[in-house]
């Protein structure tokens, strides 16, 4: 296996013979190791911070007072354990926004209370607001010629309601040998750049239907809960920056209520219901901050090694599994580290971002201000869906001075599991280091290296600019099936022994790469893309 | 397997001769089978019914409005399906209770709704009450030692809390072929009178922890809701006799609301809560109704065969697949049976049960006028558990008149799954007679006939005095995961062709049972328990 990744490397990322990247750390177990394992499990405290950040914080929404309190909680804990250079990184974000009540009830055919959350960056209702519900489904623009002139004074049920779901999986799961074996499959990159257009078009629907719903005098609109049980999430990203509040209010509402309610305006009479909702927007900083803090390293010339996660979270539930427990284990494993007194090679820089929610706008900024440039994306009238679409086009990406300086970053951001191994995002070059790394671990269950990318959260703008950013590979437990966004995504979902583990390997990693030779290899600088399908055509009848 | 069942219901039931019992009916399919699927399948009403009885009246705890209406409802639609002698039986109940609004917010550390949900027939808050909580688990009387003295003006968490569910199972389930074959296992009685005084010691502890808790000045206790995932039940039994009602509100809390509480009472400074919790008694009638309905037989003299399912349910969800799924297949049935214009042998009696939920109340008020004497348990200081539990061993049975006419007797009252065959209740004299009478329906895989019995519902009663009652046996799909007594409990948990093919299923069954030379093979006529491990001994320590 070895060899055949010693060629691979060679043939697709050749900067420095193979031999050269191989150094005295890369042999896995350092001195530290029984030292970091004993401070880890023995005198851990990752639980006491993933317990203040949501039951006593709770949900922390980009630029909310909650998220405030975090921003400073975090500071002063990196303080604590002896971090140097802890500061709060401030970037552009927008209006902070927060509930600070909300009732949504039937009134007729009979009195029940429903279970609801406000859309997040929506406006709240100015009083109780009572009216007939309209299932009038809306998911593009052609669709407001449907509804047009039907609307006034009603409170729109945008969603087609579904059956309900019949899930035939168990809610909590860890990974078998046989799931960890199936992740170690590379598969090659697609660009489709004619899917950029329509991908913007849907990306502008959410600002379209709110101009309608305005237009034609809806009182509100409300959506279904994407899962059955219950749940509620209150998402949305789209409109929190100043300028792009929308006009009118959005709630979610549990499925079970919500296809209550279709079904029941189908039967005829429509029901009414009443919602009052109170929210409460914050303006008086419009900056978002990352929280970085640093252990710094003996040669200042080695630059750094980076691992992070977001602090921010939606707030239906306490925003435990996403993403207290990343942000738990990075404080742990700083802690660990500053406690056994390391000096390694490289300075060692813990992440706590910001808007990640909203489009991992704190990862994104860093990486905007000290690792790379790229053309800037017209932020005027553009909303975060639309703004990452056209990044995906930002040509052409000029390195910062700062960019030959992150030897590597590490994120967690799969909810609360246990580490099994890392992803090696595509970049066959880091196998055999991460599998030395990882080798300490094999009698925990998380010596996996996988050679598979993942998405959607903090490291992928360093993989953007050709940096060697990287997720572990986790247990899923509930993750997707109940917490991951969702009013029970609270502290009880987090299991002390899996997020002890996973600090006890990010201290390990961090410290390995920390004093390697060079920085961990990186995937090639980036070039303009090319279609991965130039002779293929799209069907966008349903765009 | 017909010849070993014959033989054993010679030596166990030995009534009439084994031959006599098989008639031209036993033999399954009759004419009207074709005609039953027609109906039921290609113009069922089925889901209409369900629908009304969920969405539009909704939850129907026993004497409460709600349930007023579905009495009054259910009954406008037998006589609309054409039935005769439909009727209200008026049974001694006691108080309605309903809840106008409830409201739980934790107001310090921080300010959040809680999902929460008063306990059944217990008092409301007079106004909102506000008070730190204390986490004093209580669950025997010996536990009010270590509390007394500390809880006046608290508000009392009594659940010891959990570290949360691992749910490794599936949500939703059907059964396997080789799951069914599990089923048909015979399993033999046990009877152990020594256990009555340690589980009467346990139903009264309700009662005592009332006045415990009264008597400490406690403002109101808070119990943990028995599922994860932010689902509530509200259920509780113990109180709804006049005289009964306790001084103390009490509450349930999602299981992730309570599990925050008591963390950060743990963490201290103890959280503050704040209850308005509004709930309405109802005294003007205090009788409960079994709806009843027939199909007359052409044979005066040949009494009755019977289905039947509860109409009452909690109040959490609309009282969806417990048991609208019932009540709406027993109702279609009828209108099916109704619509062919059958003219069976025997009458066939439609019951839709009160107070099934508060200890088969129902049913065994039309065992007790109707089918049998037995010594009648004093019920001035008892609630239904320690009644449940003194019927154990009240003797002797005596049959009443009408004891002779009931046929057999068959109850929906396992969710809202796909009928998959049938429990013959340990009688194994009935089993060929079921197996003819399913053979039809093996495409529908509906052809099981399991020996096992089964309880907790509405034919518990009749098998009690020695009528041949009987249970389906259902597709599990999602009731013991999370529809059963939660808020989940809504119409969209039903399924369609589920209902249809069960409604399906009873006519034909109910039509064969009707039209059979005889009544079902009885279980012997019940003697005198005998304990079945007579030289054993209880471990008591945990009483």
């Amino acid at each position: 296996m070895r060899h055949v990744l010693a060629a691979l490397l060679l043939a697709s990322v050749a900067v420095v013979p193979a031999n050269a990247q191989k150094s005295a750390s890369d042999k896995g177990a350092s001195a530290e190791t029984g030292r970091i394992i004993d401070e880890g499990l023995n005198h851990s405290e990752v639980m006491q911070t993933a317990q203040y950040l949501t039951d006593r914080i709770g949900g922390r929404m980009t630029n909310s007072p909650a998220m405030r309190e975090a921003e400073k909680w975090t500071q002063e804990q990196f303080r604590r354990y002896g971090l140097s250079n802890v500061r709060a990184d401030p970037f552009e974000f927008g209006r902070g926004w927060s509930i600070v009540s909300s009732s949504v009830r039937m009134t007729s055919p009979r009195p029940i209370a429903l279970t609801a959350i406000p859309v997040a960056w929506t406006p709240g209702t100015n009083g109780a607001v009572s009216a007939e519900v309209i299932v009038a489904p809306l998911r593009k623009a052609r669709d407001f010629d449907t509804w047009r002139g039907k609307l006034a004074g009603k409170i729109v049920l945008i969603t087609l309601p579904d059956n309900g779901s019949e899930p035939e999986t168990a809610p909590f799961r860890r990974l078998s040998s046989e799931d960890l074996g199936k992740l170690d499959k590379f598969e090659q990159p697609k660009y489709t750049p004619d899917s950029v257009e329509s991908d913007l078009k849907q990306a502008r629907f959410a600002r379209e239907m709110d101009a309608f719903l305005k237009q034609e005098g809806a009182l509100a609109w409300v959506r279904m809960a994407y899962r059955d049980g219950k749940l509620v999430h209150g998402t949305g990203s789209v409109a929190f920056r100043t300028g792009q509040t929308p006009a009118v209010p959005g709630i979610e509402l549990a499925a079970e209520d919500y296809r209550r309610l279709a079904r029941l305006a189908k039967a005829g009479p429509a029901p009414v219901i009443s919602i009052d909702s109170q929210v409460k927007w914050h303006d008086e900083d419009l900056n978002a901050y990352n929280i970085l803090a640093d252990i710094p390293g003996s040669d200042p010339a080695a630059g750094y090694v980076m691992a992070g996660a977001h602090l921010d979270s939606w707030v239906a539930g306490d925003g435990a599994t996403d993403n207290a427990a990343g942000s738990a284990v990075i404080m742990e494993a700083a802690r660990i580290l500053a406690k056994l007194g390391v000096r390694p090679k490289r300075t060692i820089r813990f992440a706590l971002w910001s808007g990640e929610e909203q489009g991992l706008r704190g990862s994104l900024a860093y990486v905007g201000k000290y690792l790379a440039n790229f053309p800037p994306i017209e932020q005027g009238g553009i909303n975060t869906r639309e703004e990452a679409i056209l990044l995906r086009q930002a040509w052409p990406i000029t390195p910062k001075a700062g960019h030959k300086d992150l030897g590597a970053y590490f994120n967690m951001d799969n909810g609360s599991g246990r580490f099994r191994g890392i992803y090696a995002e595509n970049n066959p070059a880091v196998v055999p280091i991460f599998k030395d790394w990882l080798a300490p671990f094999a009698s925990m269950g998380a010596n996996t290296v996988a050679i598979g990318k993942t998405g959607a959260t903090d490291h992928v703008y360093m993989q953007y600019v050709g940096l060697p950013g990287f997720q572990f590979i986790q247990d899923p437990l509930d993750y997707g099936s109940r917490t991951h966004h969702s009013n029970a995504d609270t502290f009880d979902h987090l299991k002390p022994e899996d997020l002890r583990q996973n600090a006890v390997i990010l201290a390990s990693m961090l410290l390995n790469a920390a004093n390697r030779a060079e920085g961990l290899p990186r995937p090639p600088f980036p070039t303009k893309p090319t279609p991965t399908d130039p002779f293929g055509y799209r069907d966008d009848r349903d765009d």
